[in-house]
């Protein structure tokens, strides 16, 4: 079968990859050079690179299958441009990060041109042309079950986790790494929430591995503890010097917190024991926030993924003006200065 | 009446203002000469300064009132050295910020002794002199009956309120700035809570203006968005140069957020519009932890209470290490590199 | 001068009442009869009631001032409907509970007519008639400035708060209960914050009065816990029966949590000490939910006052499905049963 | 090498069942005859039986190892009993669920006589016997080591992870599965923590699916909201009916929160996919509760792990004096009447 991919960076180019070391052949665009050029030398005949639209819609057969895959905030528009090259019965995916309410306005869009929109969330980052993508899939089930032999060749396949106890036969699409969540939107609307459960989990272990980190604190001498600081009422109980790389790795083995990202963390924390490379910046990208925006509608208490959002505003700086509000409250009605940094 | 006060600091000493103010007797002690001096200046023969414990015992009539008022980590030591120059039926009031855990201590500890201890929780910081402090009282009914007149002269007044609707007859203690809540403890058990949600409720003020304070994000050009800044989506919707000072103003006035901490806040922002004098590291002192304390061992949640005191944490740059463990997890599943602080 | 007021349910009658009181004239318009009744019966002449829309465009002088009062879901409708009547100069103000995002669009809309939009934020409540409505105002200067004589009377006034200290000279605006914010939308937009805050404070004493509420557990049985409770490590640290509704009295006076919320809750609780007359599911209005939506979008922290609407949601149920997720992970990895509820 | 375990449940059971396949023999104590008849049927030769302390004791070589797996509440009194009857140079573990609090104190009351104290902190749950436990330990050096053999035999072992990249050579104890964490209490500190992290994500999971259970909210009739939900103002966002269980299960391969209690939770869901056998009241264990006592004294802000916490406790009820309080509150301030549940 044939992949048509529109961005050849770091996920586009992987995902050619796994297509093509699983019998398929692609057709590649993108505006650099060199990323064609890569790709042309590494994968030889089963790979055509294009840098022009014409070009690219001329190598496809129909029915073509166009999966773009560049940042969110051209997608659309590039998708208007290649659909007035394409024919009725051609696929058009998005395997990038759009938000689902995007997927809605495109499928409704491309249907009377008798193109299928089909939106995919891709999870797997820079591991995934090893480990697989897993892949959530939105839109008609004719284009899905189409593009099944590809999807195959993507995702991480079912040898790569135990089988759930109680199932039986076949192994579901679902047990190979990908499933057609419905209609359109629902690929992105899924992973989505991945993400959002992303930031949830990992907070969950920053908090915890931040515990363990200060359980030493009953050894500063408590002249040290400067005067906004509470003394410990205990601090008998708080003298352990605990080595946090270690945790993580003997957590892997045998404990309910096992998972790929501490593994993750096992082995950043080995490399760099005192996160010396880091500063505690911690961005975010859309998919938390729209988790969020689709709890508050939907009504669904999320105190937990809230939180971990929340945590990343702070580690940028956006709580300092409300943190002077509360100096200058505790100024007020206590007397209480502020003391300076330290 | 005569009131026996330990330690002439700021809050100390407006107590005794207060009940000599409204007709009553007292002796202060102060290893601090000019704290006695600046009250016997003021007050004249109404009150008697001491520095030594025995002549402050000496120059109280039995039933000796004998509050004490110095920092919470000295009060059991000096608790112990009074009681020994006590006489039965004599009155130890602790009026600090101990842990209601410790009166129940103190409690049974006096009993033996013939002696009564009484717990006051006091809110009202640098106002309460001319506001009057509101006391939450622990300790055997007698006792507490026996200190009347006090602390109505203490308490703010029934007139300093509106009286609840459905209220009727002779005010309650309640009315008038006071109550006995019930044995030892219970005083500085309320007066824990009342804190927590304090806390609470300062966080409510501080976030909400953060967002009017951020509202005008739509007219930041997006280039200058930093690249792990989200750019806005709807950047139309952010247009607006809020006036935060005058907008706590009018909510003194009709609105349901109304309360004394807005007042607080509206003056130092008036004063201060920018929060220019604060930095934003906020301190927490004990009560506010130790409400979570009391939650956790009781299941009651405190989501709200709980979110307040961390942000406190957090504004101390407490929460970086865990900051770093996501940044370290970020890069490693993502190739996401942190950007440098800006 | 002169107000045009559509919706005369509680709160547009009381505006109407408020302005009438204080020298002005007003023109209502209700579907509902008895509505229209009631206020002529009491305002007598200075009232004209209609119950059609020509009749009560037709009874205003121009530049027509135009306050809409009525749900928030049909306002947008009913504001179309009303500007084919208008004519160039006269203010159609939303006083309702609309999303700043519509009053943006809406002034956009009639600004091409020549008509002026105004949104005021108005909050009271039922006490509002009395107490004065504090006014949060946006849209254009002009307009704003031509309502002043009617916000006036609108909002509570000067003498209703003590003056914030270092306040000197002719009372501003929003020392009299109202403020012009800032463009079309900004009165929502403050309003929307001043919600969001109001849930997050009202949250922060429930939950504290919650802990003073359970603080009787030690003197439970403890064979009366059920086996999914953990039993308390001290119950002789929670022995105190203490009385919620005296407390919020005693708070009322001197303390730092003194308010309004606080007024009112003390007045609910002392006519019902149990609450026996409710059950527990909060709703909730769509400020709480906008107002986390615009610090999401904005970047700024606000985990209390998510927690505060969070908690709404879990009390109306809405959690039960995670719950049962939890139950069932514990069952798999520990093999722990759920208990019948009790 | 040999083991004596005292307390033959489940826990107790498997760990000796996993020495003993490793080429070990063990000494076991159980007041139940049927706990030990099973043991002996299965193990034969390998293993001892008895029900009395002394016969017990006397069955075992010195240096003496006696692993205490019994209910946390009963181990002091058991552990003061065993000590009796041991000699210098024994070693008794405690490998249930104390507070690490309690190990400091046993340490220093044992080490006079010279006897050594060690503490485990145990994960793996029922899937131990097969998955091997994660062991994290305490005490003093000596006396671990001299455990080693044992812990190899219960722990995991290195095989049972990909090795974390960048290690190399002979294994670390970590990479086996257990780890010597620290002295005395060390141990249940860091499974502690690794309790309150398993909270956390566990709860990032359960919102997640919530969120995506509820993802048909738009199909609802809008008639059928109750008056106190607010309706979705896009409906149409929200009409995807997601297979839940199909979502966990593709989320097990290549996505980045697949982990052990993901694969938990896809079984459960599989075998019942609407939950049907659980009513949504959760229990929680100290751990979690100790977890954030331990932030709150060493100022770690950990707003996830404390959410997930509280939403157990919320998920039995524990909310509802607060939620009243609330409905009374909106009553008072807005007239709201609260609605029947439904």
């Amino acid at each position: 079968m044939q992949l048509g991919m529109i961005g050849l960076g770091r996920m586009g180019a992987n995902i050619v990859r796994r297509v093509v070391a699983d019998g398929h052949t692609a057709v590649g665009l993108d505006r650099q050079h060199s990323n064609i050029e890569a790709l042309t030398g590494e994968l030889g005949s089963t790979f055509v690179g294009t840098t022009e639209l014409a070009d690219f819609v001329g190598a496809l057969q129909a029915p073509r299958v166009v999966w773009v895959m560049i940042p969110a905030g051209a997608t659309s528009a590039l998708i208007d441009q290649v659909a007035e090259l394409l024919e009725p019965g051609d696929i058009v995916i998005d395997g990038g990060n759009s938000r689902y309410h995007e997927d809605i306005a495109r499928a409704a869009k491309l249907k009377p041109l008798g193109l299928h929109y089909v939106d995919i969330g891709t999870s797997g980052g820079v591991f995934g042309r090893t480990r697989g993508f897993c892949l959530m899939i939105g839109g008609e089930a004719e284009a899905v079950a189409h593009l099944d032999p590809l999807l195959q060749s993507i995702a991480p396949g079912f040898e790569t986790a135990e089988r759930t106890p109680g199932r039986t036969g076949e192994p579901a699409p679902a047990e190979r790494g990908y499933l057609h969540c419905g209609p359109a939107g629902a690929g992105h609307f899924v992973k989505m929430v991945h993400n959002g459960i992303e930031y949830g989990a990992m907070a969950a272990y920053a908090e915890g591995l931040n515990i363990l980190h200060r359980a030493n604190l009953g050894t500063v001498d408590p002249k040290e503890f400067s005067a906004e600081e509470t003394p410990l009422e205990r601090p008998e109980l708080y003298r352990y010097d605990l080595d946090v790389p270690e945790i993580t790795e003997v957590w892997r083995r045998g404990s309910v917190v096992a998972s790929w990202l501490l593994d993750l963390t096992a082995a950043e924390l080995h490399a760099d024991p005192n996160l010396d490379a880091f500063g505690g910046r911690v961005s975010d990208s859309g998919e938390g926030r729209w988790t969020l925006d689709a709890a508050i509608d939907t009504g669904v208490p999320v105190p937990v993924l809230a939180s971990a959002l929340f945590a990343r505003f702070s580690s940028r700086g956006e709580a300092q003006y409300a943190d002077k509000v509360l100096s200058a409250m505790r100024k007020a009605f206590g007397g209480h200065e502020e003391l300076a940094g330290g």
